[in-house]
């Protein structure tokens, strides 16, 4: 894994344009700003394209969802892919309402996306394929490794449909673009308890890929395990009375203070042929 | 007070959809998570039904009131109704402009409530009897308890009128049916220095009852106490250069450490005949 | 420097209307609330006029811009106006988009605004001058002090030209009524790592105005070094694992913990005749 990608985003300080969902949205900058990226949160149709055009990335966010956002989504989405820059895909909540299934579909048919990044649920109802309805998180049958296989083979699929670098969240998390496999085993099991750990993922990983330049599959893996490994180094600070609360703004320090030994010592994942 | 209702919600794990502001919904989501509930934030009219039948309660909030989010609290509330799931409301800054007073009253004649919750002025203005005005906080003339008992009077009346739990914050929080009366003097005065308090106590109301599945009295007075612990265990921990940043993140930590020994230990409470 | 400000902000409450964005929200809400002062956040056309009439001040904050909010801010600024209470703008991403610097500039022609402060793109875009583009934050070449001439020259014309006060910050943040210029040397690097400090200053500048009721210029330059000591006293706090999600809490713990003592004592800056 190459983690000099830590420091090529501090220095190239790349400007991710976010059209995200309010209720994670602080979390979402403020995860940004602290690897290095900048961040302009702008959901606006009428600015999407004079915006994501001055952007090194995009990531559009599905949650708290209108119809003024898909909007603004589509014209950002175009304007990226015009310019060759990369477009991150976070299906919030796919499979929970079929207006929302519909819209994911939506974009991905009309966005050419680099990376899709959701949990098992939401890249399953992305599929076609049944699942357990549930919340926006994952459903509690889809968090096990019991189906690792399993879902291995649904994101590879995922993957070449949608000509997308695909990542599936969950307990061991899955990164393909349909040949290679990676697969990242860190992460806390606390970090569900806060909302937002995936889009800031989905948000991280806009910014590795940025400043990568590169190797979308592997910019996207090295962001996974930072996610992952923030996620761990966090809880290993909390005391006693600490929660979710405090937690919250650990995991936020702990991406601040990355660095590219911290992440090659702490990575803990497998590539699959 | 039964207690035990702390680990109900995190066997059952209830789905909350919040329709609710952008001020404050990352607290609200995270202290659902802290108290082992899963939110599901949507204000889409377009999902509203679909996303309000996937979960065992509805809270709406008003704060940062629209007309899209009042269409979708309207058809996620009926469709809650239909299928007989609780719903909550938050009238926030009820009683500060004629607009946000009148969709209040419009909800409240539309949807059958399960339990309301405000501050004097908020369930004042929604009674029809004047207020001092003020913001959306409680008026500085409605946070003393040297009209507790007039208090009492109001939410008895509100409750009958409205056929719901009516829920009245104040430095004496009153939880009444109309008929009981449960008195819940829980609570810290720095509560009031953290935006969101009163929201965040909407939703853990709203993933109590929807866990409780029986006595929504019952399970709104212990969510109430358990704010209110939480609010002060929350300030136990603060040191000299500690302020209301730190306290917020605390209050979140409070909730997720609850247990059913430490609540029934701290509940602070008087039930009146 | 009129240190005493922070009490009175404590002690007159003032209600402060803010529209601002959904991303830092919270935070400008919990600043507010933590220097004394009543947060309402509504951005909602049809209430408000009614909502300005009931604040001591009115912000106004261009972040996640929509055509909804713009018509609420012309809305709640003319009310203020014709009140007599002071507006503040922050036009956040001035200069980012064609159709966000138009909006500024509309909203800076039919508002007579009290204060308005921005980064130096912000104010260069609105001054009519070509900035080097960036994000919402100000580019790089606009965070030294090299320029610092320049840019009071830039600040002095700004405050000419809108009759307003003008809050430029930077490295040195510059405060000057067009005669008198107030150079504030408070402030930490580690501040531009956390989304919204610029937004949490502008709603400390509403709340201090509002408080002062008198002179402008004074009160803004107050809030400008409140804000910046408060970064500096966050900094001192934070131990080695620290980043910037504890650096945002502490933020916040500093102005609720700030005294005139302590703004006196910590304030650097100086008048330029």
């Amino acid at each position: 894994m190459n983690t000099d990608i830590v420091l090529r985003v501090r220095s190239a300080r790349p400007i991710i344009h976010s059209i995200t969902n309010y209720v994670t949205a602080n979390d979402c900058a403020n995860i940004l700003l602290a690897c290095g990226a900048s961040p302009i949160m702008s959901d606006d149709p009428d600015e999407a394209s004079d915006i994501a055009s001055l952007a090194s990335a995009v990531v559009l966010n599905l949650g708290t969802l209108s119809d003024r956002k898909l909007i603004a989504m589509q014209t950002a989405g175009k304007a990226a892919n015009e310019l060759c820059r990369p477009v991150v895909l976070d299906p919030v909540g796919a499979g929970s309402s079929r207006h929302r299934t519909s819209a994911c579909k939506t974009l991905i048919n009309s966005i050419r996306f680099s990376v899709i990044r959701g949990n098992v649920s939401e890249i399953r109802a992305l599929s076609g394929e049944l699942s357990p309805s549930g919340g926006v998180d994952a459903a509690e049958a889809d968090l096990g490794d019991h189906d690792l296989e399993s879902h291995i083979v649904l994101a590879k699929r995922f993957a070449v449909s949608t000509h997308a670098v695909a990542v599936l969240s969950g307990q061991t998390d899955i990164v393909t673009d349909g040949a290679r496999v990676c697969l990242v085993h860190n992460g806390h099991k606390m970090m569900s308890t806060v909302t937002g750990t995936g889009c800031q993922l989905s948000s991280l990983i806009a910014a590795y890929i940025a400043a990568a330049d590169g190797d979308t599959f592997e910019a996207a893996s090295a962001a996974v395990a930072a996610m992952g490994l923030a996620g761990e180094l966090a809880a290993k600070r909390l005391m006693p009375e600490d929660g979710s609360g405090t937690y919250r703004a650990y995991i936020i320090d702990a991406i601040y203070n990355m660095t590219p030994e911290a992440l090659a010592k702490g990575a803990r994942y497998e590539i699959r042929p």
